[in-house]
């Protein structure tokens, strides 16, 4: 498979955690599927044609990750489907709609989540509920011991991300979900940073709810969908028409939707790129540790993801590097892009514990299933080079705020 | 300008308050689009291409309604604009977060609004809303002596839609909002059905919020928006990143986004294709209740859009007409596609004061841009072909009942 190509030309992309070019896949049958702009709830022929793509896209996206087809609702992307998630379990307990527990109005989630689940957790707290966080360590893991103890019969639901966004930590879902429902509470993993890198089994990891993207799997903007295992019936999100079986309102965007089932009918490529993927990372992550010195590698004691690398690079400020690496044509990123712009430090790599000034020296790459080693290879020594000019520089810096601090020594009183 | 053709081949597209074609302008653009496929949030240079599509989108439909492009914030479409408005209102009065008042819990509707509305007014409900609704008669009016008497000081928000979506009916958005805001109330309109067919100032309607949609004006299905007014700070609904100021999380569908911002630059189209549509719509009225018996036109006593025609056909039922006619290549609805396949009659009629029977014996016509005379011509002929024998067949079916029922008599006991 190919990738589009015309905002890569002359360019390396290491910024897939953020989004992923365009398959041809895709690309090439956009124009098709822009056709069938029909609305799918008309009973007419041309509304046929979209409700025909929409059932083999539910069908491909079920089948990638192990689904029935009834347990998919397709949604705007992932930042709707954990918003939806999140606040149909609290709306359906707070409101004792389809769940009745009044007393259960704890709800966990991990100190390294998504800003769409931090942001809903704080929202819940704003309306009553109680917050409980999981530490996660520096080395990207989770004492389940510690984990089972913040669990009580008052609690209502978990929810933890399949992969980390910024680390790629893996976190260990099934066996976190059996001990959320040995509590009786309802357990919910985003697994938006999974899709494409590792295989899924939805069933095998026996979560009640889980949330996906479609843009970080080579498909358009604009879908994603929420897993709800059989049984499992919460409050809309966004409430309206009858569409998606009345758990989702909202005339369907067919086109994305189209692609992100374009995309799950590579289910069988997965394993094997995410095999590649991997050893190109970890010869990639071996070459730097070897050849620029202090380098450390957060979150590489536990299981990631085959793609992605959050690396602290002593004496260097990751924005800096970033422009630097930008200018020379290589795209990467120091955190979330949801979070860019913000000068704060990475709310993840802080939630694992390191300090301010490692989180503001980290840098990270995400490679994609295009991703090559001569690629990598340029990569590397440009980043050898930015990143001994900057040490320098930083260095020289230091120097002249000693002398400036020194010429300055008696000025104040 | 041009509309897309594949679907609409031998076929007469008269269902354009369902959903439009997509324009040409958008198709031709459609695989450029498609290469910006960089995350707008990334400060790199594959962000900078969507970032520069955004910001043009942005002020391309704020120019189209006459508002700041910082009154915008994107949606995936007008039904998430809508949950957005009402529970952005709802929960930050609720939680006192950006509106403070603890006794403003009075929520006002009118009884023809979209599924996205009603189902979502319910949902207010079983969180302790107070909801009443606001009268609509059958020729599609207002009493606004009477809306005035449900507000009071109590009232937090009221919602009326623009246009209805079924018999087309303009309600008076600017009074409305003007005796809302008396009382210290929010006003929100749904202005999905507006939306390129009647030009739209958004600081005459004097709305503090405003729900738009991309697909019913010739855009990508994903696109929509909420206007803000300056000044206006709600809870957000999807929270996640810092995207929209942080009013809407989730990476932006720049694909869709994009389509929406190249149909409102044709917002100098919207005053003359309106015109067109509209002696195109009233002289097939003219013709269909002159040549057809006991045709009434639902919401004709008030302003209408210009597009939109609801009729009733006495001894006709909809969904067999609506069959009928899409056997010979009549695209048209009996209601909302949103509510197609449910076997109860249009609630939105019913809200009017119609009768089951009447309402089930309802057309809805929805015309577009690209209509033209001859097509209306050849529908009508059709039209009354088909009405001709269904009334004919039901007749006899009617006959052949009471035969029926007199060869049953005394056989039950």
């Amino acid at each position: 498979m190919k990738f589009s190509t015309l905002c890569v030309k002359n360019r390396i992309y290491l910024d897939h955690n953020a989004t992923s070019p365009i398959a041809t896949t895709v690309s090439d049958q956009v124009a098709e599927w822009v056709q069938a702009w029909g609305n799918p709830g008309s009973i007419h022929q041309s509304g046929r044609g979209p409700k025909a793509l929409l059932r083999t896209a539910r069908e491909q996206v079920a089948d990638m990750i192990g689904a029935h087809p009834l347990e998919i609702v397709f949604t705007s992307g992932g930042s709707e489907a954990n918003n939806f998630a999140i606040k149909g379990v609290f709306d359906s307990f707070h409101n004792s709609t389809f769940l009745k527990d009044e007393f259960r109005n704890q709800y966990l989630f991990t100190s390294v989540e998504h800003p769409s689940v931090v942001k809903t957790a704080e929202y819940l707290k704003s309306r009553g509920a109680e917050i409980a966080i999981i530490p996660v360590s520096r080395d990207g893991q989770i004492d389940l011991e510690h984990y089972r103890r913040l669990l009580s019969n008052k609690t209502a639901m978990v929810s933890v991300m399949l992969a980390n966004n910024e680390t790629g930590n893996i976190f260990p879902i099934q066996k976190m979900a059996d001990i959320a429902h040995e509590f009786g509470a309802l357990f919910h993993a985003d697994c938006v940073q999974g899709l494409g890198k590792i295989p899924i089994n939805i069933r095998k990891l026996d979560v009640d709810l889980a949330s996906f993207s479609g843009h970080k799997f080579y498909a358009l903007r604009g879908s994603g969908f929420l897993y709800m295992k059989r049984g499992v019936r919460i409050e809309s999100f966004i409430h309206g028409g009858g569409q998606e079986r009345h758990r989702r309102g909202g005339t369907e965007n067919v086109l994305a939707i189209a692609s992100l089932g374009a995309m799950c009918a590579f289910k069988n490529d997965v394993y094997e790129n995410g095999q590649k993927m991997k050893a190109l990372r970890d010869s990639m992550e071996d070459r730097i540790c070897r050849e620029l010195s202090g380098v450390s590698i957060t979150g590489c004691g536990s299981l990631r993801v085959p793609n992605t690398s959050s690396l602290v690079i002593p004496g260097v400020d990751g924005e800096t590097l970033l422009m630097n690496l930008d200018m020379r044509g290589y795209s990467v990123s120091t955190g979330a892009a949801c979070s860019s712009g913000s000068p704060e430090p990475s709310p993840v790599l802080l939630g694992m514990g390191l300090s301010r000034e490692e989180a503001q020296s980290s840098l990270r790459l995400g490679i994609g299933w295009s991703t090559s080693a001569d690629e990598l290879s340029k990569f590397i020594d440009v980043l050898k080079e930015v990143v001994d000019h900057l040490r320098t520089f930083s260095g020289e810096l230091r120097e002249n705020q000693i002398y400036n601090d020194q010429s300055d020594f008696g000025k104040k009183s």
